[in-house]
């Protein structure tokens, strides 16, 4: 930091917190929900949605870790309780070098198929019911810009973390 | 869970997963660089926060939970460790029976005071500096209004918590 710190505006500062206190709040409903309703964290689902998603539904553990933002040692941890479970399972690649697979198992399959209607409906009630479509929209268009600039490598945030 | 889910629309479903992915990404990222610059967590700010907004640099320890919506004993545990660290102290409070504070220490202060202008300008890189002010705005409003539902007690979501 070799420069003076751009504080906030008044206006900033609200909408500022206000995310963040709406982050904290729907973060902590939607997963105690999500726990009482499915027998799943909110960890669990995040990693089964990447899975379901991905072809085959396999991910490269480090892809995995990378596109939710998670500390290698946490997401290694994670994958270990969910092998345990029997809701992922891990396959080794020592061919090519490039590290081992996760991979969603049936009965992963079958936690996220039960768990999606029930959450659907919480994610309704308690934040899409809320919103008008022009807000959705705008959310929408937002979030993608914000998540394609953190992508970007060149981005300055990315530099000040490679140099951490 | 008695009727059939609302399924999301393409535009919903599109904008809520941009809005988790972006959530995922700029948690991430601004934990990741808290704990770079300043040394704390991402939950050490957030208590340090809810203490330094509070009269006296104190709070119930059940209101600190219920505000960022923790559970109480994973508030307990990061309370132990921060009191550790000399950030917070506990005091009780055994005549009136409703629990103990947490108080913010001149060494938390310290922390916070060091720490909040790297962590607004983490915050303005990458969120703020791609936002424009109608969004913002529009942001601002948007959380205010979710913020509303969701801590109001007759919000069907508290009821279904209530009775899980």
């Amino acid at each position: 930091m070799n420069e003076t710190p751009r504080w906030l505006t008044p206006a900033e500062q609200r909408a500022w917190r206000s995310f963040v206190r709406m982050q904290q709040k729907l973060q902590g409903r939607l997963s105690r929900r999500l726990q009482a309703d499915s027998g799943l964290s909110e960890a669990d689902y995040t990693v089964l949605v990447e899975l379901t998603d991905a072809p085959d539904g396999r991910r490269r553990f480090l892809d995995l870790a990378k596109a939710v933002e998670w500390e290698k040692s946490r997401m290694s941890h994670h994958i270990t309780r969910m092998t345990k479970r029997g809701l992922v399972t891990r396959v080794e690649c020592p061919e090519d070098g490039r590290g081992a697979f996760v991979v969603i198992t049936p009965a992963g399959h079958e936690a996220i198929r039960a768990a999606a209607p029930l959450h659907v409906e919480a994610v309704r009630e308690m934040f899409l019911d809320h919103v008008t479509p022009a807000e959705l929209d705008m959310l929408g268009h937002l979030c993608e810009r914000v998540v394609d600039r953190l992508d970007a490598p060149s981005h300055p945030a990315e530099q000040v973390e490679s140099g951490a």
